[in-house]
């Protein structure tokens, strides 16, 4: 049985109420890679028990204060806590997708589980979870409400370097589809679970989609960094007169028009591959306007020293964007670093506004959907902004 | 007429895009209280025009970049640009209530128009706004698809000692109904625009009002510091099966059984007259669960020095409320002070989850109505924090 002891700093950082202990705050103990083991303070005294990683700068997870180890049924209370929090947000339902267990919000460190109809993809980030991979399967198997088809492994995320651990995808039951098709509010789309970014999907911007969508209703919609292009698709559904899709990937821009035909506005939404910084000043050049932009670039920042290179690239994209909007009309501005946190991210989109010699309000500043949770104790899970500007 | 010349620091400060120049960073020139002033900088080159107080520490509200001197044309643009935005939301209708003009964010700094039926109410709030406050409902008037029956000056806002100016309630245009019932979006409720607070009512809540009882829906609800309770009335409309609602003002309290009479819920809907901090703990200790709890007290920190204070009222009142969701519940919990920045906030709630010994997942953080929009280039005018919180 591994333990670990923390050095007064360390002791001091855990009673703050994060759930990750840094390699740097542990005073002694042993454990090996993936071990769940027992965290005691300098005294001796119990404060918790967690999942050790032998690599990673955070050496242990704290899965729970209690001083009695867990065993089967802590982790059955764990996975059906998700669930029926999914199952509450509605979420949970055999033709539709959500992330039914997200990891260290759902007190499942490095555990994530995304449902796509019949088809669970998960995803093990750390060394306990590639550990107890098999058992967490059998406790998602045991806890839903009606039989999975198929389960994907996709630990392909380039975190498990941290961990020392290789990628893998490995299909550990039936077999995927070759078209995977799931519902959601109305729309149809495909996803591709073995070779799609993340699981398969972006499912963490599924509400804000809809809410843009709403909100634009007949305009016209400039959708860049489309990737698959449903918040192109949504606004054309939702009544946009005209939906033109922007994105560097020739297979999302393929899966994107079969989307647009399986939801019947084919006739409205164009794609083309471009490198979209390049395509929005174009644009802007032309003199063109919309009612309705989104730009949902990739993660600008991947660490914290990336930060100022991020800072001129949110900058340039939103200024371009903002000078793309007609005047009442909207724009949609997502980061996905959470690198770059919200303050941060409000003062770019100032600077844009300034640069742009526009008035922009900031209409709501949206996170991921409610089934990617963002747990107070754990700031780190706060990690997508999505803000809604009007420019008026 | 008069002018101003920038200090360096000053300039660099308007150049940074904050259309507010403090007294520190003028190097010289003369105006008379409240004028309409020329803006330079120190090399004599035009930075644009703003609004000068003689007597606060905001010396001058820039309104525009131009060289051009604003003329009556300038102020019916800007006017007609707040009122277009209202109408663009759904907002503009002589039955509903909504904010049409919102200071500075709309770039008429110290001039708030607030509209509940046929009745205006006006707020002005610095020494130009009141010079000019006939010319200013003149074009309100002038801008309005509809005939106003009333228009109130609610000119009381303590703010106004920063400027020097009394306070005053005039009626500037017929008379003030006995009764002046708003509705907006199912619900119908009084308003009392010369005693209530604010302009007689606290209309940034309205939608976060509707989403929290859409949320709900079935469960108790306890909304403390429920001022005229439209939180709480709200819910029992959407379905709550029972709602109380606490707060210490009893004029408040009267409006809220008469508003819940109104819209047919009054047998679901209790009020008490109660300290709400302490009634939240009697009822923790009594043991007593909510699906849905709602906390909006005043602001507890009307200025930076006071945050120390604000932040034990803010834990303090979170982890009662947080003990008092049932699992899978939601806590709606707001802070209204600008000095509480949301980061800020967002810790304290952090630390109310922590000695609550509770998960809580930040579900939304939302803003005000879009109709008090937050400016990018105004953090200031970005003041309404309201989080829903979801406790698994």
């Amino acid at each position: 049985m591994g333990q670990v002891t923390l050095s007064g700093k360390g002791r001091r950082w855990v009673l703050g109420g994060h759930p990750w202990i840094y390699r740097d705050d542990i005073a002694g103990g042993e454990a090996e890679p993936g071990e769940l083991l027992h965290v005691e303070d300098p005294n001796g005294n119990s404060i918790g028990w967690g999942l050790f990683s032998a690599s990673s700068k955070i050496a242990v997870r704290l899965v729970t204060s209690d001083k009695a180890q867990p065993k089967r049924e802590f982790w059955v209370e764990r996975v059906g806590r998700a669930i029926k929090a999914r199952e509450a947000m509605g979420y949970l339902n055999p033709e539709g997708a959500c992330r039914l267990i997200a990891g260290d919000a759902d007190r499942l460190p490095g555990w994530i589980v995304d449902l796509y109809g019949r088809t669970a993809v998960v995803q093990s980030s750390i060394q306990a979870t590639d550990r107890m991979r098999d058992f967490l399967v059998e406790l998602l198997e045991e806890a839903l409400p009606f039989e999975l088809e198929t389960i994907v492994d996709r630990s392909d995320s380039s975190v498990r370097r941290f961990e020392d651990l290789d990628t893998r995808v490995e299909t550990l039951k039936g077999e995927v589809r070759d078209s995977l098709v799931v519902s959601e509010v109305g729309l149809e789309y495909e996803v591709d679970v073995l070779g799609g970014h993340k699981t398969g999907h972006y499912l963490d911007q599924r509400v804000n989609r809809i809410r843009a969508a709403d909100l634009n209703r007949g305009g016209r919609v400039l959708d860049a960094f489309s990737y698959d292009g449903l918040f192109g698709i949504r606004a054309a559904l939702a009544g946009a007169s005209e939906v033109i899709c922007l994105d560097q990937s020739s297979s999302a821009g393929e899966r994107l028009l079969r989307n647009a035909e399986r939801n019947g506005v084919a006739a409205k939404v164009k794609f083309e591959k471009v490198n979209c910084m390049q395509e929005l000043r174009n644009r802007l050049e032309a003199g063109e306007t919309y009612d309705l932009v989104v730009v949902d670039p990739p993660a600008f920042a991947r660490n914290r020293r990336e930060i100022k290179g991020a800072e001129r690239g949110y900058v340039e994209v939103n200024r371009r964007a903002m000078g793309l909007v007609n005047p009442g009309g909207l724009l949609v501005s997502a980061s996905c670093s959470y690198n770059v946190r919200q303050p941060d991210f409000v003062q770019f989109l100032g600077s844009a506004s300034r640069l742009a010699a526009r008035d922009v309000w900031l209409e709501e500043m949206r996170g991921a959907a409610p089934d990617h949770p963002a747990l107070l104790a754990l700031p780190e899970s706060n990690y997508l902004k999505c803000a809604f500007l009007r420019v008026p």
